[in-house]
C-alpha cells in the first residue's frame, strides 16, 4: 500500500525538554499524535466530532526507536504514513525529522472503540473511504 | 479560620524537569493539585466519585510565587491549608518545601461546577461538613 | 506603557485535555509560555541562544484567572503584552481567546537569572532594546 | 536471566487523564519511567548523581502494548524486571497492573551515554554489579 505521506511541523518548547537538556523521550509520542490528529483533520475528521459520534481512536500498541535527540527551539517535521487500513482500525508509520536528519521512528496500531464501553467498533465508513481516496491521490511510482 | 495543615510528599522525576536543569515551573501546579486531591481523599472524597455524582472541582484563579528551584530526585513536601469554605467552593493556600526551605507558595480558588454544564453548583453538604470537622480537629492554640 | 500586542495560535490536542472533558487548567500556562517564547523569537531571541549565553528567563510569580473552558480541537489565540520592562526582568499580561471569547487571563513576572547559579543577572541590553523598539512600533493612540 | 521483580505504586491524577475519560496513553510511559528510576534508587543510584558523574540513561527503543485503560483515582502497580545487562546498557520488561488485571506491557532498551556528547559510554561498574547482585538475590526456581 503506497500512501501519500502527510507532514506536520512542531516546535520544541521548554515544556518538551528535560534536565538532560534534550526533548524528554516520552514527548516524541505527543508530537507524533499531533501529526496523526492533523492527518485525520486533513481528511475531514476531528477528534471532537468522532467523540460526539461515540467513537474514540486509541493506540493498541506502539514501537518507537530513538536515533538522535531534539533540542530546545528545534523545528521538527513529523510524518504520517498509513501502512494498514482495517475494518476496526489502522496502522501508521511515523518519523520525526530535523532537516535531513531522522531523530525518531515509530509505528502505531490504532483501534476504533466505543466512547462509552471502550469496546472495539468498526471504523466509520466515511473515515475508511477518505483514507482510501487519500492513498489513491498518492503519485504512483513510474 | 485555623485549619489543620495537610501534607503530601512528591518525588521529582525526569518528566518534571526542563532543559534549565530544574523543575519546569508549570509542574509545581501539578504537585499542588496532587496534594489537594489527597487532602480531599483524606476527608473521604475522591475525584472519580465526585465526577460520577455529576460534579467537577475546577480552579477559578490562582496566584503562584516561585522562590527557589527544585531539582531532579528531590523529595518535596506539599502542604494544603483550607483558607475559605464557601457554599459553592473553597480556597486553599499551599506551599512546597524541600526540608526546611520553602520553594513555592500558591493560593487557589476552587469552584464546584456541574460536570455536564460546567455551571456553578453548591458544594455537596457532606464535603462541606467533612471540611468543617477536619478544621475543628485542628489542635487549638494555647 | 503601550506595547504592541503579540498573538500566537495554538491548537488543543488530547494531550492537553483531562477527564473533565476540557483543557487541563495547568496546560493554559504552557500555552501562554509558547506565546511568550514566540514573542521573544519575533524580537530576534530564542531560548537556546540565551541559554548558551548563560541566561535563563524564569517565572518569579504568576496570577491566572480561568473564565471559560477550552475543549479538544479548539483553535486558540494567545496574546502577549509587555507591561513592565526592568533592568533584571519584565512583566507581561496575557489572554487566551477562542474567537471573541476570552477563556483565560494571566500576568507573569519574568526574571533573568544566570543559567549556572540561578541568581538574578541583568537582562541583556539587546533584549531590552528590542523590547523598547517593539513597543515604539505600536500605533500611538490618536 | 531470572531477575527479582521490582514494584512501584503510582496513583492516577487529573493531570494523567484525557478527554476520553481514561489515562492518556503516553502517560503510561511516565509511570514506567518512575518505576525504573525507583528500581535504580533501590540499587543505590539516583539520576542526579549519575548526571553529576557525566552520565545519562536514555531510552533507545521501546515497545508498548495497551490492554485495558486506567482511570482517575486508580492505584496502579508498575513492575520492573531486568531482562538484559550489557556493557553499555540494559533492557527491562515492565507491566502496569490494577489489582490482578494487567493494563499495559512494555519493553525498554536503555543506553548509557555521556551527558555532554550524548555518545554511548560504558555503564558504570558499580551499577552493573548492583544489578548482578540484585538478580542473584532473586529466589531461584526449584
Amino acid at each position: 500500500m503506497a500512501d501519500r505521506v502527510f507532514n506536520w511541523q512542531v516546535r520544541v518548547y521548554y515544556e518538551d525538554t528535560d534536565a538532560g537538556g534534550i526533548v524528554y523521550y516520552v514527548n516524541y509520542l505527543k508530537f507524533m499524535e499531533r501529526a496523526r490528529t492533523e492527518y485525520l483533520r486533513s481528511l475531514g475528521f476531528d477528534q471532537q466530532a468522532l467523540m460526539l459520534d461515540g467513537i474514540l481512536l486509541v493506540v493498541r500498541n506502539t514501537t518507537v526507536e530513538y536515533l538522535k535527540p531534539a533540542r530546545l527551539d528545534d523545528t521538527l517535521e513529523v510524518s504520517v504514513s498509513l501502512s494498514r487500513r482495517g475494518r476496526a482500525g489502522f496502522d501508521v508509520v511515523q518519523s520525526i525529522w530535523r532537516g535531513g536528519e531522522r531523530l525518531c521512528k515509530g509505528r502505531f496500531s490504532i483501534a476504533c472503540v466505543s466512547a462509552n464501553s471502550l469496546r472495539p467498533v468498526g471504523l466509520p465508513v466515511n473515515v475508511r473511504q477518505a483514507m482510501l481516496l487519500s492513498s489513491q491521490d498518492a503519485p504512483s511510482e513510474p
